[in-house]
């Protein structure tokens, strides 16, 4: 356990945190308040998009998936739940937002924000900090306040004076589909400053609910619903009350909702909202226990300390300014999801549709798991190994719950939306219960493992267990569906081994060798193979879109086999080769017609052919290491870590896919990285540090010095760990967890030796 | 507590129930298995109608308030849920339907049932008992056979052979609103014989969900949902496995299962459907609890023992078979609701949407209290005292789960529809308080009922305490209202008198005088009166709409003050006066213009303009013993018993009201009536039995005996209680419940004096 308080003299690392990073473009981050992992993302929306306009897809969707794009005029009001960095929408619950004057019950338009309750702003009159976001609202001369708790939004607004002055809680929007996806609402108003309620939806996540209780810091003098809302055939109820209007007891698919206050001039109105995945009971409870009072500077203090807290567990001196910024920025951004998916109570409502309860664990959701087995888990091993446990608690939890008797794929809130490819939740457990983070039954981990493995109606499993790969008819991303699979079955096997299950070791690792059953040794690339064995004939090695892979063509996926580099290079052609068509990789013209195609990162994502804001490659540049050219690695390390991350407001080139980007940052800052998750080995890179220490467990340090650090030394002439001469570029991860020091020294000039 | 094996040879009231009885027109019962306030009523539809048709509404929805009509020649289905003689549709939930072929995913139509997957039927092929249905579908040639336990539906179906067999699980379908009123569905198929999930439906209940496990006897070869059902838009999943077919997690908005077999000639395929409040969980546990066999025959004969148990609490001595037939009938359908509402381990949802134990109570739902308030609830008080005391605390559990602060109106699954007048609940809370059935808290109780009483909000009730009455602009029916609240408020009174608490005894006993502001002395009836003290101009005293009553015209509205009968004979000009007036009432034409306005009640439902298809006349028979002229009381009730009455499939001439037409005819076939419950008197009528033995307790029993009974003796010229002879026609609840004799002589010629 970390000290509860820190001593003044370390409070610093907060302000070096920038969350407005990545919130333009693509690096689909948000402003708003949390805490580390927290439930609640308090958040500004700027725009409500529907899913599809006119029956068809709205490609608009994709810029909204944290709610927040930088450049645009309006805020359409604060929602409590969001995605950090992804490349799919959804939450964004519980849209509020103050007005004054006539009631509004929509949104409006960015062209004619007079038309709804959404309001104007400035980035001027907007501070964003870790648990704080700030921002006047143009239109009602509003200063609005966010903090939070776990699992509480607080809200501080500051009214002109009026005798129109609202809250409005609008129930039916939601980030993904705005005003379609909600399928049932319910709200009660317990008595002048206390509601509470719910919110089902099907947006991304299939089946969903959010309960959530609601307090005002000032009783409202009226309430009440849009009248406009949708009515359900014939209650007998609406001949008996008058329900638009101060009518307690409501239900509904299209709610929203308004409070009325009388305010004098700069009156503070307050409000709180707690959710709850459970009950409005437990959102109640949740809001007693986090959140007792209203004190909003407060709850903003403790929410910084907490990261503060988080941000202590790695402290580095860098070059410049602007590293730290990007360095503690990672570092936030990497500590947002998965988010906290319990009450203070430990319950939950699982993939089965029951409510659980979290028995020593937190429980946790979102796991974008495609894009985070890769450095963001093995990062959290290292610095947040209870955090990580749990996680893989929670993990084998949805395992027990799924129907399917699966892993998750790509979970959120109790449902999975099995997005994007391999079943890599096996990299996360197998990892964490080879480095002893995992405490659980390890055995239970194998069968889950194993059994999600072997789920054969899932994306070619069957086929791929047959025939040693996805045969091209069965899979438009036949070929990184065999890849991901191989080096996850690697994964399996290493536990078995772990475990001495001798069958499953075997069974696996003849798995684990299936890459080479999609290499066509006549172009040098992977490539779709149909299940008579013949390659495809049609075939782009540039283009990402139909030619077998996901986010990523066959130049980046070739090179998928982290698991086994160097028979990787050797089907290759051997070094000399491997070399060489790494060097491809990075200096290559790519045409602009393929980056058109190329998935959710800017054109600054890609340098050359390789593509840093996809994940596929994210291990690519370390396999100069196996070709024996350990020197060009350091060097494009070093480039990639100047051109991919910069402190503006568009400083990700890409989704930041729920902390792996910035885990990525960390790793190379720090200048080791995971090549391949279920292994205990870290590939020695170029540090961006001068020094660093790491907190790795009770009372233990792991420090980094870098002698002769510049920005131009960015060759590595030697590693020590402990003193101890590192050959072969690479350290384990018990010579880090130990505790001791890595030492480089840094040249100008590469060292070929 | 009764026995619970009954000796052979008192087995034998079963066979006089014929629930087919009232399932023609509208008597609004079904026909199918269920047991004593059971929560399953598993019972055939005989149509699917939505509540509109073209944006308009559909008036055949009301024919369907129990699914079935005997003239129908198809049937869709068999559901889990219904009403029992309700005046408003809604339940039907999990359709389940056998047949051969090709999948039909939809009903189809009455005229081309070969369309959809429902089936003509025979009325000869079918057998009508309690707690056993059995009918041959002609179409797929199956016999199905029904049974239930309390919360379990149990299926067995008979099938030709066939390798496509299918069993049809409907989910989208319901009672009230086909295919419109469920808003989410979720299946988990969890092994080759069971499924779970959900039904979420907001139709004249705003909000429920029923849970639900499904088991099969024999392993399904294949199952699925139908190839269009609705999609949600941009799931991950849909590319990720085939959903269509043998995919066990499911959800969305409209979904119809198939569960596919090979069967030979005769093979019967079992399926046990179990239903839960509360979640998947507790519906397997209620299944494994109730239901841990396949023994078809034992569950339907523990349900018909559990009938014979029920209706052995009275036994009688009639004048004709048929006579029995009409009795045990009535005593059956007062035995069906409200239903039990909660799990094996007590669990249920409440109003406040969380999930509650009921704690030494059982839970029921669905109070149609506006009709079960007048003999339904007296009639438990007398033969079911612990389910009726059950019944308060449910009411009570109501009230402290409501936001509204009000008892029920008309409740049902953790809704309240608010539906007709009145807050009558107080009356079934003070009656069974007064009468020593109740043990709860009565200071609780008597603070609900004022709370309740003192709604403001709810229709009209805020005026009504203002005014004196509820006056004509504020409520379509501010006569029947204000007289309804006078006698609700009496009832409050009553029990704010046995409590001691003085106060609310004068401000009620003040309120319950109310009904004198709406009479109108210059045309002797009850009318509409606005806010100024203007009675209305245009009054029609025969029309029943729009003239200021629900569900009766002034004629018979302006009898309705039933706690102080005396002081409305003198306020309506004496006894001979008034006796003229019922003279009329009974005797008068009512033209059929007027006919065509009676709700919820056939032409068979009138006699003269006396309608006692509807409740508000129920009492007024007997105010001849108010005028001095019993004997044409007596006449009247063995004229009403043999009219209102009989044993064909159209046997009962208005809606069966959930047990309050039954009661009535029990009450009045015994001979006394509960003229106004929150009284502990039974006024005297005219036995229709020669002798009946009822118990009323622990070993106690009841005895009426009828001395020269005949069909032609309708009159009464003695009546002893314990050879004390009875001189104001009037019984006490204690004389009844202390056990001993009633004693009639009754005679074929008016006993006037």
């Amino acid at each position: 356990m970390l000290p509860l308080v820190i001593a003044a003299q370390d409070r610093k690392l907060v302000k070096y945190v920038s969350p407005i990073i990545g919130t333009a473009k693509m690096g689909h981050t948000f402003p708003g308040a949390t805490v580390p992992f927290g439930a609640v993302q308090l958040s500004p929306d700027t725009d409500t998009i529907p899913y599809a306009v006119d029956g068809k897809y709205n490609g608009e969707v994709y810029r909204y998936c944290a709610g927040y794009q930088y450049d645009d005029p309006t805020i359409v009001g604060f929602t409590h739940t969001h995605f950090s960095g992804t490349g799919h929408a959804d939450l964004g619950d519980l849209l509020v937002m103050p007005t004054v004057g006539e009631l509004q019950f929509n949104p409006g338009t960015e062209d004619q924000p007079e038309l709804g309750y959404r309001s104007s702003y400035s980035h001027s009159n907007e501070t964003v900090e870790p648990n704080y976001y700030k921002v006047v609202l143009d239109d009602p001369k509003v200063l609005a306040e966010l903090t939070t708790s776990e699992r509480v939004g607080f809200h501080r607004y500051t009214f002109p004076e009026s005798d129109q002055a609202h809250i409005i809680v609008d129930l039916k929007s939601g980030i993904y589909n705005y005003d379609q996806k909600n399928i049932w609402t319910v709200v009660r108003v317990l008595n002048d400053s206390v509601a509470t309620g719910y919110i089902q939806s099907s947006g991304w996540a299939r089946t969903r609910t959010v309960y959530f209780a609601i307090t005002f810091s000032k009783p409202f003098k009226n309430y009440g619903t849009s009248s406009s809302r949708e009515k359900v055939p014939y209650q007998g109820f609406w001949r008996k009350f008058d329900q638009a209007k101060n009518f307690p007891d409501i239900a509904g698919q299209k709610i929203t909702m308004h409070f009325d206050f009388d305010t004098k001039e700069h009156e503070q109105v307050q409000m709180k909202v707690a959710i709850s995945p459970v009950s409005m009971k437990n959102a109640l409870a949740n809001m007693d226990a986090e959140i007792p009072h209203w004190d909003f500077d407060q709850v903003k203090d403790a929410g910084q300390q907490k990261w503060e807290q988080e941000l202590q567990k790695i402290k580095v001196d860098l070059l410049r300014e602007e590293d730290y910024v990007n360095f503690y920025t990672a570092m936030y951004h990497a500590a947002l999801m998965p988010t906290t998916y319990m009450d203070v109570n430990g319950e939950y409502k699982g993939l089965d549709y029951e409510v659980h309860k979290a028995e020593g664990f937190v429980n946790y959701t979102s796991f974008s798991l495609w894009d985070t087995f890769r450095a963001f888990h093995p990062y959290l091993n290292l610095i947040n190994p209870e955090r990580n446990a749990d996680m893989v608690s929670s993990m084998m939890a949805h395992f027990d719950q799924s129907v399917l008797k699966m892993l998750p794929i790509w979970s959120h809130y109790a449902n999975d939306n099995w997005c994007m490819s391999g079943y890599h939740s096996v990299s996360v457990v197998v990892d964490a219960i080879l480095k002893g983070v995992y405490k659980g039954d390890p055995h239970a981990a194998l069968t889950a493992c194993v059994q999600t493995a072997n789920a054969r109606n899932y994306e070619g499993i069957g086929e791929y267990i047959d025939h040693g790969y996805v045969p091209d008819e069965v899979s438009g991303t036949s070929v990184s569906n065999t890849l991901e699979y191989a080096y996850d079955d690697w994964c399996i096997a290493q536990l078995a081994q772990h475990l001495g299950v001798d069958d499953v070791y075997k069974t696996f690792m003849h798995r684990s060798e299936n890459w080479r059953n999609v290499y066509d040794h006549q172009i040098g690339f992977m490539r779709p193979k149909d299940t008579k064995g013949k390659f495809r004939e049609e075939f782009d090695v540039l283009e990402t879109h139909g030619q077998g892979f996901i986010e990523g063509n066959t130049w980046n996926y070739s090179l998928y086999v982290p698991h086994n580099p160097d028979a990787l290079m050797e089907m290759m052609g051997g070094p000399a080769k491997f070399e060489t068509y790494l060097d491809s990789l990075f200096t290559m013209h790519l045409p602009d017609k393929f980056f058109a195609n190329t998935e959710d990162i800017t054109r600054e994502g890609i340098i050359g052919n390789y593509v840093h804001g996809n994940e596929p490659s994210h291990h690519v540049v370390y396999l100069y290491n196996t070709a024996g050219a350990p020197w060009k690695a350091q060097s494009r390390i070093r480039m990639i870590l100047e051109n991919q991350y910069h402190t503006g407001h568009d400083g990700l080139g890409g989704n930041d896919d729920c902390g792996q980007m910035s885990a990525w940052f960390i790793f190379n800052t720090l200048g080791f990285y995971p090549v391949s998750p279920g292994s205990d080995e870290y590939w020695i890179g170029s540090p961006l540090v001068k020094s660093a220490s790491i907190r790795v467990g009770e009372g233990k340090t792991f420090l980094i010095k870098t002698i002769n650090q510049s920005e131009k030394n960015v060759y590595v002439k030697e590693v020590k760990i402990n003193d101890v001469p590192v050959t072969n570029f690479k350290i384990k991860h018990s010579d880090i967890v130990a505790g001791g020091t890595l030492t480089f020294v840094t040249s100008n000039k590469p060292v070929k030796n």
